[in-house]
């Protein structure tokens, strides 16, 4: 790189990472999506002012947040888009790709095993199940349907750390009391339900009623 | 009702809906699907603390969420469950059933089409477009694919302010101009990209690899 903006960044593996408010965490993903973005489009250079616009996050909030993690852009310059891009791939460890578990090969799996833009941002899909029998041993994306008999075994071999879980509610703890007893460490619930799980497991979840609702409130 | 616990609430008309964090409104749906869980298991009766064991919020944060709204629960005693949810489904606007659009027909189109879980937290998928003509006319869930192109007058219409885009991140933006030009002013994303949209407008966004990218943060 022979940015100018690229020098003063200290490495991430010198931020301590326990400090960084989880929130802040959370909008690194989106402004790691933003800056693919203005790449694609052609741009250079960027400024948290342009960040800022197209977030509707204020540019003092967006400097802040990147200020955790060094130095990388110069007052008046900008930040160089590709460079940032690759430090918050960095940070957030995508600069390689996981291999995810995906459970449950309903409509939602399909989506989700067809998506393409997984394995530019730092995941692929490499297992599928279904308890279904009708399911298993079908194409589902570029994998075939496994029986959910063979969570633990296929998803230890595979040492996956990352799993989906697609399947209906009632079906949701089962799942990932199984996927945890494999190693996974980081689960992606599309089921409507709060799964319980010891502490050294990260779930987040997607429900689109949460965000319905969320909306509902400021309607009328 | 005849609990102790709902005398001293004021009416959430009462409470001016500007000053509180939109943080605070996004943990409501929480709550509320945590109220129905709880009821589905034959609950009658809660407490902040079993809700925050729940949620893995503290319940210091819940009872304040909460007393932006009036008073639900009195101390020792707990919160009557059916109470709080009908309260919460008043508060956010889900005492009725929304009516929605959704556009695009693809396997998340479908997964979408099909949940049965929208109507009874406040949401119908009335209206479902694709730009495929293989896939106008087809059945969805309860409905027929209609043409995007029909978009504007159908959604018109319906008088839908909520629509679902589940349609590639380049013709994302397309479909919510046409969607805003309609009268929709609520929108759930699921493609990759951030809306440009009027401030009247709301969007949240589904997307599963920001999710992962927040978990991988902590991994390694």
């Amino acid at each position: 790189m022979s940015s100018p903006n690229t020098s003063a960044a200290p490495a991430a593996s010198e931020t301590d990472r326990s400090v960084i408010p989880d929130i802040v965490i959370g909008r690194l993903p989106v402004y790691l999506r933003t800056l693919k973005l203005l790449a694609d489009e052609g741009s250079q250079v960027t400024s948290s002012q342009e960040l800022a616009t197209r977030l509707g996050i204020s540019s003092a909030q967006i400097r802040k947040d990147l200020s955790h993690f060094g130095e990388f852009g110069k007052q008046g310059t900008g930040y160089n888009i590709v460079y940032l891009h690759r430090q918050l791939e960095k940070i957030l460890h995508v600069d390689r790709v996981w291999s995810v578990a995906l459970v449950g090969a309903g409509y939602l799996g399909h989506a989700l095993a067809q998506y393409n833009g997984f394995e530019s941002r730092g995941f692929r899909i490499v297992l599928a199940f279904d308890q279904d029998p009708e399911k298993v041993g079908n194409r589902i994306g570029d994998m075939v349907v496994e029986h959910a008999d063979h969570i633990y075994a296929r998803v230890r071999e595979c040492g996956c750390r990352i799993a989906i879980i697609a399947v209906p509610a009632t079906a949701g703890q089962s799942v990932a009391d199984q996927l945890i007893e494999a190693g996974v460490t980081s689960i992606l619930s599309y089921a409507p339900i709060t799964l319980q799980v010891p502490q050294h497991v990260r779930v987040q979840y997607i429900d689109p009623v949460i965000h319905f609702q969320h909306m509902t409130y400021y309607l009328e």
